[in-house]
């Protein structure tokens, strides 16, 4: 038979209606022919309370017994969703992580999947069993200790289990009903994506967009898992939400699907650094010790007068999430105590935001640079740092102006079109 | 190093505050130089809100499912108390059922031990660990799917602890400081026992005093296991609590140590049942099908006029727990119409108590019966029905003079006294 996977996150399956309205859901698939495996996530505000447990007992945790405990929630809803479905008269039965077993790496909760063995659930579905639930989230090391995945770990569950089993597509259900060309919440004009290319949905996540986590994008690109992000409040059917998909599956792209933003970030300069090979390294790899999440990186020549540099200087640029300032500053300080880089000045600006447009098109366009910094610099927007992959252009300017330069580029690329 | 399991129960980890009292408690035996096993239950609710939610989305639920949702609640208790003992600077790790593996049958929400391997745990005492918590009231049947195991199943787990790792003492913590003479809501002169003998505590259990579960006493009874019970609110020591052990450790022991009840008995007579051989396994087999608890047996001669039955005739009269009269009542009367037995009326009385004096001593000694009957005589109680065990004896009364006859029977033997 054909196999779906069905993700449900936490305000999908919040209380006992909202688990048995995701359950019709999938009984429909049931009847149109398919099994299926549900992922779920903890009933919202279960993991938090657990989480608050943990915390509170200990700052310092144990992320063994942290993971053992807070996985508890998922492993309630999958059974409330085994016997929801049963109730139906579905054949339904619910699977924690290590009776899959979902086997892990032992990073308690950040572990990365290790395999996923088919073995157990095929022979359910070959004696009859309708709907495998499976307790998103969470795995088993090689000690038999419980892992979880850490954020988005439900998602990434899904996709894998998509992947692992072959299946047709994998529908994520939450509280959105797809992803739009931009934030709807700041410009009404945004419009539902029928369809987005893996690599643009990657842009898209890794850039802010908060619809689908970065890793479960990245493994569906990389088992080419077709991934459906549909509403589970709305009547959906076989078209509802925005499909993530090969772009051979995309007749016809634009040259830009969506605008995407990253409010705050921050801008931190080097000011006259030596220019000498190896200098980049003995910049980044220092932030990178300390969990500095380096982003944009520009090297410029600095304003400045050079004259009382004998050899030749230069100024580092580079973008961080505001809250990792304090860090990437003391990572810099040290490396300069220690002697192994040089410079004049540290420069901090929190006030930036990113602003990116993504588009496979843009591989075989040209002029979308032009267009957009055409439609910021319309706007009297300064740009104060520019990069560029192969399908996305990215600026930071002043945050104060990131709704505006949204909205401008929205317009510019007449992403309200269909 | 000499081991000690100890239990916690609901309200002894209803919430962080008390889990980290518990915690103490753990450490000062760790400090005394014990390995400890800790068996912990569900925090107090948490077990009733996710049966509730069972039995809400599924009112005849698949008990393997129920199992996997309602074991949640220990797990998250286990994982909280390692971690609060870690905080303490306490080695210790929590273990889920199947972690250790504590080996079940099949029945689920009423699993029975099969066995409990201790090599995964010893391993870890054997490097460095001094704490294992163990989620209690759960186990994994053979093929691999979690069960529990009914009611009073944290006590039962204790104790199997204890008698699979050769503990020194099992200790019950609970909302009781021990066991008392009777119940002290019912005679203030209610003392408690320093010590009570396993087949003492085990009539006690199942005559109804709640503190201890018949079934784990059962289990301590076979295996030898030396049991505690003291109060998780109180600061205890050595001397606390109320030891229950073999009669060989109790140096003077009364003739009658306790004084129990039960409230809510029904006492249902056949009346005018052929006296013939057989006839008490054609009553008793259907009321055991039907899942009567048939608790006391009298078989006497009626009252009545046998003039108009050519045979031999008796009355049968049988107690049970009053909620399972109809139950009894139609078994009767499906086994009449059945032809399996023949009898004139079906006579039920539901205010009916049980009272029982119970007490190692009795075997040596002589008339105790006549001073209990003498005692509930002084008082004008009349006795329905009368059962007497090896160290037991058990009065049916009506249920208005049953605080009566516990209070006259407590001064009579003296229980006051040590």
């Amino acid at each position: 038979m054909p196999l779906l996977v069905m993700k449900f996150g936490g305000t999908s399956v919040a209380d006992l209606d909202r688990i048995k309205n995701a359950a019709l859901k999938v009984q429909r698939e049931v009847e149109r022919g398919y099994d299926v495996i549900v992922i779920v996530s903890a009933m919202s505000g279960k993991t938090n309370e657990l989480v608050g447990w943990v915390e509170a007992t200990s700052p310092m945790f144990d992320a063994r017994e942290y993971d053992a405990v807070v996985a508890s929630g998922e492993n309630v809803t999958a059974g409330l969703m085994a016997l929801t479905l049963q109730e139906m008269g579905v054949p339904a039965r619910s699977w924690q992580g290590w009776q899959v077993p979902i086997n892990t790496t032992a990073q308690h909760s950040a572990a990365r999947f290790v395999d996923i063995p088919r073995q157990n659930i095929d022979q359910k579905f070959a004696e009859g069993m309708r709907v495998a639930v499976v307790a998103g989230f969470q795995g088993i090391a090689s000690d038999n200790r419980i892992t979880t995945l850490g954020r988005g770990g439900s998602d990434t569950t899904a996709v894998a289990f998509a992947a692992a089993f072959g299946a047709e597509r994998c529908d994520i259900y939450t509280d959105v009903d797809g992803v739009y060309t931009t934030d709807p919440r700041i410009t009404s004009k945004a419009r539902k994506l029928k369809k987005i290319a893996f690599e643009e949905m990657l842009e898209l996540a890794s850039l802010g967009a908060k619809v689908l986590q970065t890793r479960s994008v990245e493994l569906a690109l990389r088992y080419k898992v077709r991934l459906r992000v549909l509403s589970s409040f709305e009547e959906t059917d076989e078209n509802s939400g925005t499909l993530v998909c090969d772009e051979d599956e995309i007749m016809e792209s634009k040259v830009v699907n969506g605008v995407a933003y990253s409010r705050e970030e921050a801008k931190i300069t080097l000011v006259t650094v030596e220019d000498r090979p190896g200098i980049s390294a003995a910049i980044f790899a220092p932030l990178a010790d300390a969990g500095v999440n380096v982003d944009m990186i520009v090297q410029n020549i600095s304003e400045r007068d050079y004259d009382d540099h004998p050899g030749a200087v230069t100024d580092m640029t580079f973008s961080c999430p505001v809250n990792q300032v304090a860090r990437a500053r003391k990572a810099m300080e040290d490396a300069k105590a220690a002697g192994h880089i040089a410079y004049d000045d540290l420069v901090v600006d929190t006030e930036v935001a990113k602003v990116s447009v993504v588009g496979i098109g843009m591989r075989s366009h040209a002029g979308v640079a032009a267009l957009m910094f055409k439609a910021l610099a319309d706007e009297n927007i300064n740009i104060k740092v520019i990069s560029t992959s192969e399908i996305k252009i990215s600026v930071l300017i002043d945050r104060k102006y990131m709704e505006l330069a949204v909205q401008a580029l929205h317009d510019a690329f007449e992403l309200d079109k269909p």
